[in-house]
């Protein structure tokens, strides 16, 4: 049987990894000016109607349309000035009939105005007089109680991640806390005798670690919080006791596993003992990242968290990452499933052959062409970062295609 | 004259404020591990070459390509095995003619060696002697010193937002602080007396602080930091007070100005006493936005700043920072002009009137339909915060546009 039929798409491994996750949020309470980014635990209702007072949303005159009515340059109406309405105060007087009062945009509409007619169509004839050039209808020029949001209305939904206009919405409602998800922690745990921290010279046979400090990176950009754990030797007990205690302390784990067969199994075999049920699925049908671990585990008296292996070259734990660590923090954040990702729409710089039955993912550069942007495919092997850092982007080639052609239009992912 | 051919359009308008900055970004040195987002301010050279040793890119058996060269399943090449390649440690033996070494993924290429042949391609047929199945070409399965790059050679350009690939091409190459530049700090003031803080209770003829929260939220985002001073009243000496104040601590600054006509003349007036050349625009093409202020002030002994004046209402100070504020920091932080934004393309639900001669950006809602998005216009005065919480981008429609049709193809920018 050839080996794709015998792995599982990522799809399908990613909905069988959370079908045994337990993806009720735990929310937390935080203040406004601090919840850019943040997922919403709750959906916030409007404690009180937007505007809450009828508002004038020009500079001119309060009026009651009816006495407008008929108004013209050529045959004014003329309406006796009460006064003016204070910025951030109710007005002290009522308008009568016959009566107007000065406005300045974003004043209360006075009790007994209904409609304000703009300053231009207006002269004022004697200090306490008005000419009124033009009629006004009911509710002209006026912004009504609740024509933003009514109280009670449901304004932001639960799930949702909170952006600047959603901190300003709230800030409109003088709402100072919000209820949001606690980040999910995220452990990160590199393993490899190879594998040297950064701050560590270079010596003959090493390499420093890339994986912990990208996954890092991807982690906070997702909306969770990495918990960088180090560097592990290729060790089956000492693996075991760190990748336990880390599991313990977070809600997901993170093992980039050595790139050999033999560290690959070992991984395999650590996470397999952490607790029930274990690894899911062992390879998934996509280059790079074939030799992806899932797994849910349970440790004593916790609840089954996921634990994903990702290969130790840079490219494919990036790679893998997007299609399984950051839909999984989405999944603990409680988020909507994103509907739409930010793609550039480019044409293929050259042909792109791909293996039918197996999901391709291939960096990207995108190029200012004549005629839009062109996709140059930035080829090196997966173990080269800088293929990476040369890229824009990732463009899919799905699984039952036989690679993409030269000049085709294709969707490019834009790296985070 | 016809008001769109005296305003000047919003690109013109910007390039006018940008001719009169002083772009020089302020280095400064960060932890590559809290350089996420961060622009760097000088490039990146690699201290060394990536990888720094040849290095197997499987398992198998690092050999002299020559002893290879016609070996078959039928008649194969034996070889003396002379040891296995430590991981993350030179090899302390040599691989002679006839002799191979076991060396895993990762591991470094014994002296000797010049290929690598797959285990699946050998067998193991005395402890201390290998079958070779299949002929490897000088270089097979092998990562070549330098093949990511070479000692010296520039890595990460100056001018570039630092994303997770970058910080792992930091860390590849064992670099613990990189120069970025420092987050140009951007006052932001509100004024009006109409205006509350949020943390204090709604009253008649009050509204509460929006734009100080999206303003700090989309500075934010863009790399800049907020330094929120406050809300002022519509009185021109403590107006200019705090304005100086606050611009002497800042790099930028911007001001909400009340909505009514006589405190937007109030902010112009104040904006152009803070020093020279002072206002340089005074209303823009654009709608939400027109009476946008762009002003570059030096205070005695300071340099030159960017002062912008957005409108008050909360929609209109959105689309102003967009296109004034945001471009302002991305040059201070010395950032290479964003070659592309991310957009999704989606069919307009309906007709979008527009006046020739301005140009417009109506808030968007994407629906998903049977093909592709649908893009719904939101509409709402300008004054209606939620108008944006329920959009998901903009939609521009250019100034020498009437409008754009239903069933058009239009490029939504999403809302940060």
């Amino acid at each position: 049987m050839p080996e794709f039929l015998r792995l599982l798409p990522p799809q399908e491994a990613l909905e069988r990894l959370l079908a045994q996750l337990d993806l009720q949020p735990q929310p937390e309470w935080v203040d406004t000016i601090h919840a850019l980014g943040r997922v919403t635990a709750a959906s916030v209702l409007a404690p009180h109607a937007l505007p809450s007072f009828a508002r004038s949303t020009v500079d001119g005159f309060a009026v009651h349309a009816a006495d407008t009515y008929g108004a013209s340059e050529n045959l004014p109406a003329y309406l006796k000035l009460v006064g003016e309405v204070p910025m951030g105060a109710a007005p002290d007087f009522t308008v009568k009939k016959a009566y107007c009062a000065l406005i300045h945009t974003g004043g209360m509409l006075p009790e007994g105005a209904n409609a304000v007619v703009m300053l231009e169509h207006t002269q004022l004839v004697q200090t306490n007089e008005v000419e009124i050039l033009r009629a006004a209808a009911v509710g002209e020029n006026v912004l009504q109680v609740g024509e933003d949001v009514i109280a009670g209305q449901e304004v932001i939904p639960n799930g949702i991640f909170l952006r600047p206009a959603e901190i300003g919405g709230l800030a409109a409602l003088g709402i100072t806390q919000v209820r949001v998800a606690r980040k999910p922690r995220v452990a990160i745990l590199s393993t490899g005798d190879e594998i040297l921290p950064i701050d560590v010279p270079m010596g003959p046979g090493k390499v420093h670690d890339v994986n912990t400090h990208t996954l890092s990176a991807l982690v906070q950009r997702a909306g969770g919080e990495p918990v960088a754990c180090g560097i592990l030797p290729d060790q089956a007990e000492a693996l075991a006791l760190s990748a336990a205690q880390a599991l313990k302390a977070c809600d997901v784990m993170v093992i980039t596993a050595g790139s050999s067969a033999s560290t690959r199994d070992l991984t395999a075999q650590v996470i397999d003992g952490l607790g029930k049920p274990g690894v899911l699925v062992h390879g998934v049908n996509v280059r790079p990242g074939k030799p992806t671990i899932l797994a849910v585990c349970a440790l004593p008296g916790q609840p089954a968290k996921a634990v994903i292996g990702l290969p130790g070259n840079p490219v494919s734990a990036f790679v893998i990452a997007g299609l399984f660590v950051l839909p999984v923090i989405k999944a603990l954040l409680g988020a909507s499933p994103a509907s739409f990702k930010p793609t550039v729409k480019a044409r293929l710089a050259l042909n792109l052959p791909s293996e039918a039955g197996r999901e391709d993912w291939v960096p990207i550069r995108l190029i200012a062409g004549a005629s839009g942007w062109q996709a140059e495919p930035v080829f090196g092997k997966s173990n080269l970062i800088f293929t990476l850092a040369r890229a824009d982007g990732l463009v899919r080639i799905p699984q039952n295609a036989t690679g993409l052609n030269i000049g085709e239009i294709v969707e490019v992912f834009l790296l985070e």
